[in-house]
C-alpha cells in the first residue's frame, strides 16, 4: 500500500506513519516529490492491510491511502494461474468448455419440471436449474415450494439424469439442500450474506456464485474468496446483470465483467442472461453475445407455460424457442473457438 | 393495474385478457384511444397482483402491464395515516421527536465500548450501538467479537442506562440477540435476505431496517413489509447512502428518500451519514443535513482513538467531535420544528 | 396518457382533469376501482403531450401522470417499420450488413493516420475514424488538430478509398466538417446538446450519434428524433458504454441496449467497444460479444503505437490486434446470420 | 503519479519505464516491495500528465499507472487557499453568505416574469432565473422564448433591480446573452461541451456551472477549470442532483458532493433542489438540507402558476409555497453559522 502525504504534511507525520508502519511488521520507502511526499509500505501480512489501511489514513498528514495488492487470494489467478473448471455430472464448466443450465425459475409442480427437464436435456442443456426456496420482493408473492421442491427436481433428475442446481437462501436450508443437489446456488441478493458464503462453503457441494446486483467485480472476487476460504473451490461465478439508471430492462447485463473477471481469477464464469434482462425477446441475442465473450457456461430460464408461471415468466423461454437457440449457440461457440 | 395492447393486437388478443382476467377474480374497463387500446383491471386481491401482472405481461397483444397500487401495506400510510413512533428505552424517534444512536462501528473491548457509551450519553446520545457480529467484504478482516460483544454492549447498558441496537447477519443469532439487544439492526447487504427478515419480525424486539446499497425506496418498504408481515410493526428505516457512480464518497447519501419514505410510510426515519460518506470530516455537514431534511433520528459512528479502530476508523468522530456536532444538531431540529 | 387519481380525490377534482383534458383536446374515459379512480386521455395530439402531463400532474386530487405513448415518431420502428441501412462509401450498416469503422482516437499527423487507414482497410473496415476535434475533461490535455485534421483525414480518403467519420463539438464546426467528412459523429458528451443536434441534422451528410454516458434509451432516441425533424434519416446510433458503480472498466458496455432500441427504431446500431471498455485487452471478447448480439456495425480505436498516442492509447488495437480480430467477427456474423 | 509493475515484470520493463520518464521530464524512485514493484515519478509538468500516464500504461509489465496530484489547478484550494465570493448585484455568494436565486423554469410572457420577479424579491430572493433558452429532451416540446425571453428578464430587472442568470446552450448565443445577463448558466446537459465552456469563461460575465447528471465531482471540478482557464475565475458550482438507479426522484441530490467540492475549491457552490427532485413537495426539506449542509446558495423554480407551467410545473413552488419556505431556511442558515 502507498500513503499519499497532504501538502501541508510535517516530518512529524511522516514519523509517525513510519513509526505505525514498524509496529505493524512493514518496512518503508519515502519519495518526497516537488508537490507531494509519498510512502511506500512493504512487505504487508495480508490478513490486516485492510484495518492497516484505514488506520493509517486518519493519522495526521495523511491524504489518502492506495492499496496496490488484491483483497483476494485462493481464488486468484496470480497465485493459481491454471484455468479451472467445475463438473456437474457429465456438464464441464470452463477450460473452454461451454454448459448450458436450462429450467424454470420456480418449481411449480413434478410435471412442471418433468416436463421442462426432458425438453432442456433433449435440446442439449447439461444442467437443469429449478428454485425450491424464492426470493420474492414482497412478502405476498409465492415463496416456493421447499423441501417438495427439491423432490420433484429429484425425480426429474433420476428419470432424465440431468444433474441440477438450486438456490439457497438461509444457513439452516444448506445441509437439506447439499444433501440433494448437485450444486447450490447463492443468489444475487444473498451475495454478501456472509455466514451463507462460509456454510455453503463447507457443505462439501459445489457453489456457483451470482454477482450482487450492485456489486463491484472486486467484491463478487471477495465473496467468492470467503466460500474457498471456508474449504471449497468448485466455484462457478454467474454474472446476472447489475443494477444502473436504464430501466428498459431489468438489469444491465455486464459482459466486460466476465473479461475482467477472468483476467483476475481462475474460477469458471457464467451468464444468467434471463434474469439480466427481464424479458425473453432478449435472451437470445444476450445468450448469443455471453457465449460470444467467452464464458463457460449460460444459466436460461425455461418454463413450459410461461403465461402461467408463478414467477418470472416474462423472461422464461419455452422449450420451442430453447430449442431453437441451441444450435446458434453452438455455432458461436465455434466461432470463437470453444466446444459447447 | 392497465394492460397495454400493443397497436397490431387483435380483438381476440383482448377477449383473452378479458376473460384470463375473470378467471383471476378482476373486473375490467376498456378504452380504446386512436393509438392504443387500454384495459383497466378492476378491483385486484392483493396477493396475486404480482403473478398475474407478469403472465398478463406474456399474452399474445399485450405491450405492457402498468402496476397501480403499491405493492406493501402493513406499513404504509395510506393503511394507518396516524405518524408512527418507536421507543428504545427513553429515546423516542418519530412525531417530531429526534434522538440520536451513537458509539463505535466495531465492539472491540469492554473499556472502549465503556468509553464510548460514557461519553455519547454525556453529549446527548439516546441509544448505544456497536457491532458484535460484522459484515465484513474480505475474509480475512476481522469478523466481531460475537457474543462476547454482546456482553460487552450489556455491560455498557448496565452502567450508562443506555439501551443499544446491534446488527443480526445469521437467522442462527436472532434468538441470542434478541434476548440482550434493545433493538435488532438489519444491516444494507442483508436487506433482502428474507428469512433473516422473517426471523427478526418475529422475535419480540423492534427492529432497525438499513436500506440496501442499491435498493430502491420501494424495495426499501417491500422488505419492511416482510417484517411487518411476521408480526413486528415497531420498525425504524435506516437510510445509510446508495451505491452511485461517484466515487468521492463511499456511498451517495439519499436525503431526499427521507422525504419520499415519509409520504409512503408512518414509519420512524433515521439516517447514517457515517457508513454513507465514509470519512469523518463529511459526517457533521451531513448529520446537520438530514436531521434539517426532517429524519426522525440519527446513528453516528464514535470511536475513542479511530486510528486504532478495528473497522471504519476513517468514518468515526471522535467523542470530542461528537460533542461539539450535538449542540449544532440541535440548534437545526430548533429551526426546522422538530425536538431533539 | 392515464390520469390516476389519489384515494383522496373528490368528484370535483375528477370533473376539472376532464375540464382541463378537453380544452387540449382530449376526449376521456373514467374508470372507478375499488381502491384508485383512473381517467384515460385519448386523442393526445402529439406535440404537447408533454406539457399537459406535467400540467395535469400538479392539479389537486391527481396521484401521477402515467405517459402510454413513446416520444419519438419519425425514427420509430411504428411509424416505419422496414429495417433501415445507412451507407458510407461502398460500407453499408444495416438490414443484416455488419461494417467496421476502425481509426485512431485523435488525428496527430499525415503518416499516423495514412498507416492506419491503409492498414484498417487491408484488413477489412470499410470505413475510417479519426478525432480532429476533440472533447477532454481537462483544458491541458490535447485538444485535436482542428481543421488540420480534417485535411489529414481527407488525405488519407484519398489514398485508401475510405470514408471517414469524425466528431464534431461545435455548431460552428458542421459546415466545415460537413464539406470533408462522410458522416458526422456527435460525441456521447454532447448526445444532449440540441442545437447542435439540429445543425447536424441540418447539414446533409449522415450523422453517428453516440449515445450519451448516462442517457436512457429513450432519451438517445429522443435525440435522434432531434436530427430526424431537422431532416436527415441517415442517423447511425451507437451504444458506447453508460456510467455505472464499476470502476474495474471505464464504462459498461450495454449490450442489451442494442436489442431494445432494435426493438424501437429501424436506424442502424454499432457499438464502440473501445471506448466503453478503456482497455485494449477487453475490446476483442467485447467486439465478438456485439456481434453476437446483432449489431450493423462497430468502431473500434486502432493506433500504430498505442505507447506514443495523444489520447486513449490504453484502449487502442495495434493494426496487428485489428487484423487477427477480423476474422474471428467475420467468423461470429456468420454463425448469427448477418453478413460482414 | 506512481507506475505499479506486474508481478511478471521483467528488469527492462522497469529500464523502459525509466527511460520514458526520462525523456519526458520526470525523475523517479523505485520501490520493489515482496509481491510488487513501484516507480514514483517526480516532478511532473502538469500539462502532459494525463497523455504520459496513458502512455506508460500501455508499456509492458505495467499493470497500471495510479494518479496523484488533482487534475485542476487555478480553482482548487492548494493553489488558492482563501474561501472565494461571487457577486451578482447585491447578491453574494460565499464565505459564510448564502443568497437564494429564484424564478421560473421558463420565461413565458413579460407578465409572469414580473409576477414572480416581484413575489421572489418581497420574499427575500437576491437574483432571478429564468431559462429563454431550453434544452428540452423532446424536440416537439417547447423550446424557449430566445431574445424575447432575454428581453422579459431584462425588463423584470429594470423593475425590481433583481440580476438574472439565465442558461445559454450554444456558443452562438453567448455573446447576446452577455450582453444582457447578470449571470450565464452553463446547464447540466452541457457541462462537457468544452467550446461552450471556454466561450463563457472569456465573455466577461459571472458563469454558473452545473454538474453534469453524471458526471463525478472530479469531471465537475475539471470542467470549471476549463472556464478558468478561459479567463473567468467568478464561477458558482451548481449540484442539481445526479443520475442514480432510483425513480421515485427525479434525480438524486448528493449533498455530500457540496462538502467534497467545498474540500478541493474556493469556489462557492450553490444547489438546485428543484430539478433534483422533480416534485414541489419535496423542494422544502431538500433546500433546507442544502442550507445545513453548507452550501452557498439556492436556486428553485417558483412559478405563479404551476398547472399551466410550460416546463417543469411539477416541480415549482408557488410564490406562496416560497415565501413560506425563506424564514425557514434562514433559521436553518443561523443554525449552522451563516447568512442569509
Amino acid at each position: 500500500m502507498i500513503i499519499v502525504m497532504s501538502p501541508e504534511h510535517t516530518d512529524s507525520d511522516v514519523e509517525r506513519v513510519v513509526e505505525r508502519l514498524g509496529e505493524r511488521g512493514y518496512g518503508h520507502h519515502i519519495s518526497r516529490g516537488e508537490e507531494r511526499t509519498i510512502i511506500g509500505a512493504i512487505g504487508a501480512p495480508d490478513h490486516e492491510k485492510e484495518v492497516v489501511a484505514g488506520q493509517l489514513s486518519v493519522l495526521p498528514g495523511v491524504e489518502r491511502v492506495v492499496p496496490i495488492l488484491k483483497p483476494y487470494k485462493l481464488i486468484s489467478r496470480e497465485h493459481n494461474p491454471r484455468p479451472g473448471t467445475v463438473k456437474l455430472g457429465e456438464a464441464k464448466f470452463g477450460a473452454g468448455q461451454v454448459s448450458v443450465i436450462a429450467g424454470p425459475c420456480s418449481v411449480e409442480s413434478q410435471e412442471q419440471v418433468l416436463q421442462t427437464a426432458r425438453a432442456v436435456k433433449e435440446a442439449g442443456a447439461g444442467v437443469l436449474r429449478g428454485g425450491a426456496y424464492k426470493p420474492r420482493t414482497s412478502p405476498y408473492s409465492f415463496q416456493g415450494l421447499g423441501r417438495e421442491g427439491l423432490e420433484f427436481l429429484a425425480g426429474a433428475r433420476e428419470e432424465t439424469g440431468l444433474p441440477f442446481v438450486t438456490e439457497v437462501m438461509d444457513v439452516r436450508q444448506v445441509e437439506l439442500v447439499a444433501e440433494t443437489a448437485d450444486c447450490l446456488q447463492i443468489g444475487a441478493r444473498n451475495m454478501q450474506n456472509y455466514d451463507l458464503l462460509k456454510e455453503a462453503g463447507a457443505c462439501g457441494r459445489p457453489v456457483m456464485l451470482k454477482r450482487g446486483l450492485s456489486s463491484t467485480i472486486q467484491e463478487w472476487l471477495e465473496a467468492a474468496e470467503y466460500i474457498a476460504a471456508a474449504g471449497c473451490l468448485d466455484i462457478i461465478l454467474c454474472e446476472r446483470g447489475i443494477r444502473t439508471f436504464e430501466t428498459a430492462t431489468r438489469f444491465t447485463l455486464d459482459l466486460s465483467a466476465v473479461a475482467v473477471a477472468r483476467r483476475e481469477t481462475f474460477l469458471p464464469i457464467v451468464a444468467d442472461p434471463s434474469h439480466a434482462v427481464g424479458m425473453s425477446s432478449l435472451v437470445t441475442p444476450m445468450a448469443l453475445a455471453a457465449v460470444a465473450a467467452g464464458v463457460d457456461g449460460l444459466m436460461i430460464e425455461v418454463h413450459p407455460r410461461p403465461d402461467t408461471a408463478l414467477s418470472d415468466g416474462p423472461q422464461s423461454l419455452t422449450p420451442t424457442a430453447f430449442k431453437e437457440l441451441m444450435p446458434q449457440l453452438r455455432a458461436v461457440a465455434e466461432a470463437v473457438g470453444t466446444q459447447m
